[in-house]
């Protein structure tokens, strides 16, 4: 059975919403980023990058999310989460999520995590970087906007991976600053993701005492 | 016919060495960074990222080194140059490329690029992230070296499209301040990857009048 580490808040939503999206017999574990637990000596066993998501499957255990949900979808290919016959339109799903994993996510994490380019202790740099993040987050969703996003779904018609992790990202919006006027397409995706049952389940469980 | 939009001493040696492994038919279009080229306007036609590199197929035009090495691989399977069939093998591969994209490539992208994350005239920010980058670059091929890195090549015994990705990062290891003798896993594959015909020529071609 598939065992997803995750915390709240996290991009590890993207995954956990594909696992519902495919059906999945699978169960969740909560990192708690409070108790600084993803740095805890068990769990860098389970991921010694000491970062969520982890998936624990039954031949070891899968990180990064772009290749956790190509994963997801190659091994539940009765769900067609992706074209998954198909090198180059897989490839186009692909660089949909490489480009959220690498430069969205990335341009987000300078609000929080800051020290991980920095010194900790410099804050004149931290609050640097946390000035620019509404400039390059917004920049980066307009990059979806106008040049990546096929409509109704990220790919066009069909469902697919990169839909849960677009909507992912898109829970940050507001607290990074984005002026959502600017992004139609996907404040209106982020609405209609939010009403689908397996995205209402996944977070639900998330949030859960 | 493949057609690979690359500049010297990027990401986009990566791939070029891909297409020489499984044999491509392929030609390649340089863009002067010098000349800030990758920002023209006909260039922001083939990828509107405005970045490097891009492959345009007969089916449209790919961006993101992670999704382009898979897409070389799954063209030519013949070459066997990821485990196509095994979607665990396989996203292993991918979560190897996706640490290398995500985490690896934009720890070093902090020494030259600062100002995708703050603001350009901040000449203070973009020093302090400058002065980060030794630890955070030397912490990612540490990673690599004691949690990643199968031997002989990134995967065990097999050669895949990690291997020409890795290399291709381990060309800056100098230049960001890495010790290498704390990596020697890493500097023995990038030597043994840098005496490969087809690597020798990757970079013949790149560095060619």
């Amino acid at each position: 059975m598939l065992k997803l580490y995750y915390a709240p808040r996290t991009c590890s939503l993207a995954t956990h919403i594909a696992l519902e999206d495919v059906g999945a017999d699978y169960s969740t574990v909560r990192i708690s980023f409070a108790a600084n637990q993803q740095q805890s000596p068990d769990y860098l066993k389970i991921n010694p990058k000491g970062r969520v998501p982890a998936l624990v499957t039954d031949r070891g255990i899968l990180t990064e999310t772009p290749a956790m949900l190509a994963f997801v979808a190659q091994s539940f290919p009765a769900a067609q989460l992706a074209p998954l016959d198909d090198p180059f339109a897989f490839a186009e799903v692909q660089a949909f999520n490489s480009y959220l994993c690498s430069t969205l996510h990335i341009a987000h994490a300078h609000r929080m995590r800051g020290h991980r380019w920095v010194d900790a202790e410099d804050a004149a740099a931290i609050a640097a970087m946390q000035r620019k993040v509404p400039q390059s987050v917004t920049a980066g969703f307009e990059q979806v906007e106008h040049d990546m996003f096929k409509g109704p779904w990220v790919m066009g018609e069909r469902y697919t991976i990169c839909d849960p992790y677009l909507f992912t990202l898109a829970q940050w919006l507001e607290a990074d600053g984005v002026d959502l006027a600017r992004i139609p397409k996907v404040v209106d995706h982020r609405r209609r993701m939010s009403e689908r049952p397996n995205v209402k389940k996944a977070i639900a469980q998330e949030f859960a005492p």
